[in-house]
């Protein structure tokens, strides 16, 4: 039978050769293995950016082993885990990286420590836990060498760390949020979705108030990016209201960054005529 | 039947995991189809560079899909096509990015537009077309699910967009042209063939006047690299004519850029021999 | 019979089609090859960076081919080689890159020049040897349509490039060596091992005084990162000392560079003590 495929995701980079050795581990473990590189552009150490990545790609995975390994706590005690879910088996660092896409999948039936010695490779030093420890647990469970429960014992779901995320604030015709990830192309999503907008009394099609910071710009709520040139802001394609200035960076043009506090009201005129 | 493997180019950057959901995407729904990424770093919506690298691979690319996505009209009314040739399936938008490649493969037998809504994937937001649009449909067509004729109606090959590439000038005794590449070790290829510099009297082997926008450098037309470190014109490995520092960067020492118009002329010795 | 996965290292970046142009001559020539790419975000043209990140993954990579291709000397006159060994078959220029990984692995058996013209892909120029030359080659050798004996002729293994690496120098009661990696991390790897600090009579656990150039600093000498903020020294994942600060950049903390010159001596407390 062969391997369910695994997904990969970390902040490792592409100019070491940390990415090859997890690869090559995989393969010499469970031959023929397809691993799938979601990124390993995550900024180094930053387990929010990687746990909001990998929550944005889950549903678009295919069943298998999704193994992520942003992990600032690597050589210390901090606890490696693996999880089943109704989408297969998680494998990383218990620190939140995987709690938002594990939620997002239904949940976990069930979490293991990953404590079992048979599986973890032998290396001189402790500080590449992505090669030594999280790759041959995602390798033995895509192949079905070993089951969950063979990797080490089942702790408390309680006790598996989460991530916290921001709320949104809702008020009298406002609603404000934060921005949660800057792309490549220099759009910003953000926390707030369109139903929070609507609660706020604002309508798709219409011009929107966005705070950035403390500045106010008036923008139009589009339904994509259009024929523009102007600052807009959208449902984005994960379904959550993004900021984006259509053939342009909205974060130069705005001032945007990752965190930043954002807000929504309806225009005067909008509002007006309601 | 395996399905046919998928060639996969865009300006996604491997940052954020555009172009892991895509790998996804394609898993999902042709389980085992093999995915080269031909690269990922073309310049944000530089649909002309998208199309020249597109155009130097493709000769060495598997038969099979061409998946392509530079799509700065991603939102729009932009159409997105699939076209089927000789050498396989090509899978974009219809903005000139597979326009050269197609033609370098012998032309395309049909084109589609890529409207059926079977295929689309359902999304919140229309701006990832990548992972809703052509990532399916490159994966119907290389698993045999879909025919090219199941995607769309069939469009004219004469509305297709072409992508205006710049021509070069002759004169007398001279050529010139533009850099349209600088790749990543420096070097600048040009538009001007071999055969453009000897309809221009220039032979192989022998010193050259090559003008960088309004300054001209004496330098050798070598064969290849060789042991200098002086700057050269050869032919490169695309059969273009191409300026190089041997071990150094011919865009800093020469202050190459794409798009910056050049010019060859013989030598006034070697002119005077020949 | 499958072929053998090959496992591949670059200096070619991933801005370029360059690694996608090699991955396209591998299945069209030997469909279904699996391929692992080590990294290709190799320093241009640093022979030494890519022996050694090559040296550091080559007991992760599986049984089969490795094709290294960091090449300043491509298009002149320098060979190029392919070996093989226990852990399969080694191709690339020779120029060092390979030395050190082939030593690792026991050695080779046999060394022959790619002179062989069959398996060279016809090009206009001469300087893409990683697609025209070696690509090729590697593809055969995982497919099995080639014995090493069909690539060329056998040549004299004293007569083949070693790559010099800096030594360790041990005096009364210190050890000093350099710098030979520093990681995306900025953890900065040094070719002293824990067994020359230990004849140094510097023991594990004991504070050390690190010398960075002219500059001493004490630091702790700890079995992984632990909970700290201070620069430390640990025997890291490769077995060999390495200077970090954990959760920062030992790099930019302590003003560290590939090469430059690092000491080691035990705290005079320590010394004392012992």
């Amino acid at each position: 039978m062969p391997s369910l495929p695994i997904s990969f995701l970390s902040d490792f980079g592409l100019r070491d050769e940390f990415v090859g050795a997890v690869h090559g581990v995989i393969e010499r473990i469970a031959p023929g293995t397809r691993v799938i590189d979601i990124t390993h552009g995550i900024t180094r150490g930053d387990v929010r950016a990687g746990a909001l990545a990998l929550l944005r790609a889950v549903q678009y995975l295919p069943d298998g082993v999704v193994l992520a390994v942003v992990d600032p706590g690597v050589g210390t005690a901090r606890r490696a885990i693996a999880a089943s879910t109704r989408h297969g088996f998680f494998v990383g660092p218990d620190n939140g990286l995987l709690a938002p896409a594990v939620a997002m999948v239904g949940g976990a039936d069930r979490f293991v420590a990953l404590e079992a010695a048979a599986f973890r490779l032998p290396a001189a030093g402790s500080t590449f836990d992505g090669r030594d420890l999280f790759a041959p647990a995602a390798a033995v469970l895509a192949s079905g060498e070993a089951s969950l429960g063979d990797l080490g014992p089942e702790i408390d779901p309680g006790g598996v760390m989460p991530l916290l995320l921001p709320l949104v604030e809702h008020g009298d015709g406002w609603v404000s949020g934060e921005v949660w990830w800057i792309d490549g192309y220099g759009n910003a999503q953000t926390n707030v979705s369109p139903a929070d907008l609507e609660l706020a009394g604002i309508r798709p099609g219409t011009a929107v108030m966005l705070r950035v910071g403390r500045v106010e710009h008036e923008v139009a709520w589009t339904a994509g990016y259009g024929e523009g040139h102007a600052p807009i802001v959208h449902c984005d394609s994960h379904g959550l209201m993004a900021i984006a200035i259509p053939r342009g960076r909205a974060d130069e043009g705005l001032g945007l960054t990752e965190g930043l506090s954002v807000g929504f009201r309806a225009c005067a005129d909008e509002a007006g005529s309601a």
